[in-house]
């Protein structure tokens, strides 16, 4: 933006703020009227008196007051001015339920009335207050913050984004019920616009987080970026809150993984308390009006945040909660959330984060942790909701995230991003996001969870329909499901669900769910193709995500659906041995079934497939009848060189860090020596196809090892 | 592909094919039986007696008969085979609707009875012929051909897709009802098989097209490909033709647009009938048991086919007939394709190709030619169908084509994308799929067209529901459709569609279709915007695709709804002046009202917004009511700067190509000598934003010429 003025105009030269600074005052006392601050730049080099106008109207432009006040500019000088309204009538209030906007429109004119400046700043009157015991409260009533983490990327775009798509995350967020919007940065100027509008509650945020350095010209920056952020989002009526540390121990990379240096450890405590204690006296004497917050974090270590002081220095604690995710599991999120409450139950209490992650490629009749299903991601939501009902003190929750974001350095089932969003990089809705419309929105919805699971393979034995759980989400009374037009009966909806056990047939099916009351309904079409336990002529292929116990995996790209792998019985297909290469099974502190590496698999998009595998499988048998096939297997050296060299890391390989085997089909030698990471490089997908004939029925794959342990990825088998 | 073989072996060295060619015989008479023709190579240095035996077997592995035979092989010699089997038993025959599959298994053993090679072939019992007067008939039955074009190419990832992709396509054209399939090239060995095992007849091509160089090099080329061809897919049962010349003249770039030269056509003429003759000869000499076609086309003259000899060369005459889209208009389709038959009545006839273009992101409630909307394509072919449907003569028709496809000259709605696709370029059917599916496909179904429309924009005045048409394409006899619960009454399918008046509300809306005698149902979900004549509160934003008169633009990522251009009237919006670009106003030929240029406009994803425009408009209006507002302006330079120097192109420029103007919004001058091609360069794509007030409501742009005639792509207001 290039901005021109006249030689007189209100001041441009305060940290980019619009130089004009609105106070609502008297709410609560029901005599609401507005203190203005501001300033006037004279670049002349003469004097000169002016008059400073300030036109308050509604949103739809109706006048309510107007204000002026006379002032003699000196030549080449700023001069402030200070004004407070007449109390004013009729004044509607600000809330997420009702956001009552009103502007500023501050004129600056000369004395032959020449009009030198324009300035408009919204303008919103409420007033809030927090308690430890009774959370958050606004315009005098309780208001439970639903809050909302959100990263302003989007799908192969980066941050470079149009407002549009800035606007339609705060309206997306809006409907599912969102009030409260957080983040790990200022956002664009259109989002906190937007949440005036709409009625979303804002904390404003500086990226201070993981670590600091110890340095002056560290703190002063920090302070800068704090210092500009409250005088440019001032008189924006969504912002509530402030915050300025996030996760500030978490990126102490020198600590992680090895054992804490005290000495370090105490001397960052310090510097750390030292600069919060700073931020948070210029936070509010910049800013009376508003809260603030700091936001602690599970990892490496809860403690210190009391231990440095830091959960005694804001007025609000903010606690990042990843029980069921990255520690431990959903049982324990109760207990964390008393635990770190503990640190300091004379502060009011915020969940600042907690998030699941999910990929809409994957999906589980068994959720568990880590297994990137839209399923537990929905049931971690639950936990989470149902834990903060219990507890009244809480004031708030923020859910983390918004989309799924870019994270260069992450290595999960879509490498580079982080899959934690109510909606997918390109904005599409999962599950969860109606999970939480049906709470959080009171308007009336319907929606079939799963509905985006298009796709689905089920393994059959001849019968004509196989049954499947299918939860509906609402906020009404009743409701009834139908699949493919007949009934399966009236359900009262129990905690914003309705769970039914519905037939499917094989190909299309369509479910209806229907209010009993009104003409509210949701559809979904769901293909389901019946696999026999064998291959036969009635089924194009079968998919192995050999190594993954639970998930199915459907690309969208090549339509093949990879079945989870299991354990060989005759007249089926499986696994004769091997081992589900489980991360997490020798860490007692992160319960549940993490299976497989989280490593980007290079040459492929289909890295849930690659990511896991068994280790030292030396047989796997798929009965087929007798005939011509095309066996593909897929591989990969799942592990870098330096973990193949721990034995603690169980990786199979041999003592050097090598692995190679030999891969018969059918007892016909078809791979000699595959040395995966000699011949390909580490974590690079590597796909083999055969042909093969059998006689007798039955596919027998073996990989004989030569050093170290086989592994095996996926097998996918066709007729030919 | 590396193939390793025993020294002695089957053919590996004629022309990439298997080396083995069966061709069966006797099915018309019921006296089934296969006649094996192949050669065997003995690489080694000594005289070898080996047995070569044939079984033949069902695709279920059953065996039906073995066939052997003793050969003495020569050293370092090739020696050819030839074997009649006996009469086969029990034998059914192959069609699209039950693709009985067999395999010919050859295997070569030495006296020792060791096996040294083994090939598999498809094999498939059918008779057909075509008749100019009857059509095709397959095993003595009518087979009206029901074709498909195909390119192998997905999108983002060109033609290096996948088998997966190129078999997903084969199974989608079959639930489609698709019976033929047809392309530019040979398809992919694993298409051709697919299309043994789904029952897709297939016309092999050689990629010979546009035109022909006159060198015999360039001859003997086109044979060896014409020769491959045929020999590696002989025995491919799918096949029931071989075709070499498209649209021979097409690519004559002598010619176009400059008069003709008669020398030079006489011998473009010459040569391409001598070239067809051999082409001709030597196909009916490799494969007597198939059709040949060659195919015509109206560009740049369907006279010079006939002059030339070409449409008495081959056995079949195929013709690609696009009025409707790059000809004429829709009414003179009967009239070409009789015309085009005229030329050569004495053989069969095939429609080749035909085809219209559309985009996802472009619907209209009144489709014309060239405007790139699912609803005129749907039109488009439901004429094709129709005037083919009075010509019983016609044996066949071949939709253009399969799947949107990467065209690098193309500079439509799409740049770089042909748009025929009955699938997008990822494969999402659009709704004609379902058009064709209706009538091509017999088993039952109902499918909601529109359906894909999901986010639409309606101008009301305050009503509660606003009625639109929807169809409802089905192959059943009578429906029902619902609205939010509502029943709509039932309707007889006619022509295989209902047509229903669907009161729509505003937000979301269910629209149930289903069978008044079975469960078979489909659902849509559409969710309605009702945009108020004039800009209020309850409206995000008004977006006017300027210079566009008919179609709706939805653009997914931003979400905003394009609305089509209207002349003003008060309490509303419009252009006070200015005139539609209609590149086909002028050309007689061309009937339609195909608006704006099809030039790829850089900067920018939505190019139908830019590509249409209003030439000549300095005034535009916007009735709102008093406030603030953003307004954003779109605008390119349409023209190259050789076209704005043509008068007759009425480009608006003056008369040394230049197009300069002033453009004001509310009497306030917000760009002074705006220079399009000079300040950004041509076909790219600008927007500038502006904030305005009225404090008397209304908006008014005033473009105002400087040099040449303004131009306005769209305008997007927001209040501020």
């Amino acid at each position: 933006y290039l901005i021109k003025t006249s030689p007189v105009h209100f001041d441009m030269n305060n940290h980019g703020s619009t130089g004009i600074f609105i106070t609502p005052q008297g709410i609560q006392e029901n005599k609401p009227y507005v203190i203005i601050n501001g300033a006037i730049e004279n670049d002349n080099n003469s004097p000169l008196p002016v008059i400073v106008r300030h036109r308050i109207t509604s949103a739809e432009g109706t006048l309510i007051t107007e204000e002026q006040q006379k002032l003699n500019l000196k030549p080449l000088s700023k001069t402030s001015f200070k004004l407070s309204s007449k109390i004013l009538r009729n004044i509607q209030l600000w809330s997420p339920d009702e956001p009552n906007l009103y502007y500023v429109t501050s004129l600056l004119y000369d004395e032959k009335n020449q009009l030198l400046d324009e300035i408009r700043n919204p303008l919103g009157f409420r007033y809030f207050s927090i308690h430890k015991d009774k959370g958050f409260s606004l315009n005098g009533k309780h208001c439970f913050i639903k809050g909302m983490g959100r990263s302003q990327d989007y799908d192969h775009m980066g941050y470079a984004i149009p407002d549009e798509i800035q606007i339609n995350d705060v309206r997306m967020m809006k409907e599912m019920g969102v009030n409260f919007l957080r983040s790990h940065y200022p956002q664009d100027p259109v989002v906190w616009n937007e949440c005036d509008k709409l009625g979303i509650m804002m904390t404003g945020r500086i990226p201070l987080f993981d670590k600091i350095a110890y340095t002056r010209a560290f703190a002063e920056n920090t302070k800068q970026m704090m210092r500009e952020m409250i005088l440019q989002n001032y008189n924006h009526p969504c912002v509530i809150m402030w915050e300025y540390m996030n996760e500030i121990f978490g990126g102490m990379d020198w600590y992680w993984p090895k054992p804490q240096d005290p000495e370090k450890m105490k001397k960052e405590k310090e510097e750390v308390y030292k600069l919060a204690v700073e931020l948070e006296k210029m936070t509010r004497s910049l800013d009376p009006y508003r809260l603030t917050e700091q936001v602690f974090h599970t990892d490496p270590n809860p403690q210190w945040y009391k231990e440095a002081g830091l959960t005694s220095v804001s007025m609000i604690n903010g606690w990042n909660i990843y029980f069921g995710w990255y520690h431990g599991n959903l049982q324990l999120v109760g207990k964390a959330i008393d635990e770190f409450h503990s640190y300091n139950p004379n502060l009011p209490y915020i969940i600042s984060e907690y998030g699941a992650g999910s990929d809409n490629r994957i999906h589980t009749e068994t959720p568990t942790v880590f297994d990137f299903s839209q399923e537990y991601m929905d049931m971690f939501h639950k936990v989470y909701l149902s834990e903060v009902a219990k507890r009244p003190w809480i004031s708030g929750m923020c859910i983390w995230t918004w989309c799924d974001f870019q994270v260069d350095s992450r290595r999960d089932v879509m490498p580079h991003i982080n899959n934690k969003g109510m909606v997918t990089a390109d904005r599409k809705p999962k599950d969860v996001y109606y999970l939480y419309k049906a709470r959080w929105n009171p308007s009336p919805m319907i929606y079939i969870a799963g509905k985006n699971w298009t796709e689905r393979k089920a393994i059959t034995q001849g019968e004509k329909t196989i049954t499947k759980k299918v939860t509906v989400y609402s906020n009404l009374k009743e409701i009834e499901l139908l699949i493919n037009g007949t009934s399966l009966g009236k359900k009262k909806i129990t905690d914003y669900e309705a769970v039914y056990e519905v037939p499917f047939r094989e190909g299309q099916n369509l479910l209806l769910a229907r209010d009993i009351n009104s003409d509210l309904s949701d559809a979904a079409l769901i293909t389901y193709d019946f696999q026999p336990l064998m291959l036969d002529a009635s089924c194009r292929e079968l998919c192995i995500n050999v190594g993954q116990s639970r998930t199915f995996f459907f690309d969208p790209l090549t339509r093949n659906q990879w079945l989870p792998d299991q354990t060989y019985r005759q007249g089926s297909w499986g696994h004769v041995n091997g081992n589900y290469y489980r991360v997490w099974n020798e860490m007692k502190a992160w319960q549940g079934i993490r299976e497989g590496v989280d490593n980007n698999i290079l040459n492929t998009s289909i890295d849930p497939v690659f990511q896991t595998f068994l280790v030292g499988v030396t047989e796997y048998r798929i009965d087929v009848p007798a005939g011509e096939y095309v066996v593909e297997l897929y591989f990969t050296e799942p592990f870098s060189r330096e973990r193949r060299l721990k034995p603690e890391e169980q990786t199979g390989a041999d003592v050097n860090g090598d692995r190679i085997f030999n891969v018969l089909i059918n007892q016909v030698p078809v791979l000699k020596n595959l040395n995966l990471a000699g011949q390909y490089g580490e974590q690079y997908a590597v796909i083999e196809k055969f042909e093969t004939k059998t006689t007798t029925g039955g596919i027998v794959i073996n990989l004989l090892p030569v050093k170290g342990e086989p592994v095996l990825s996926g097998i996918r088998i066709m007729k030919k």
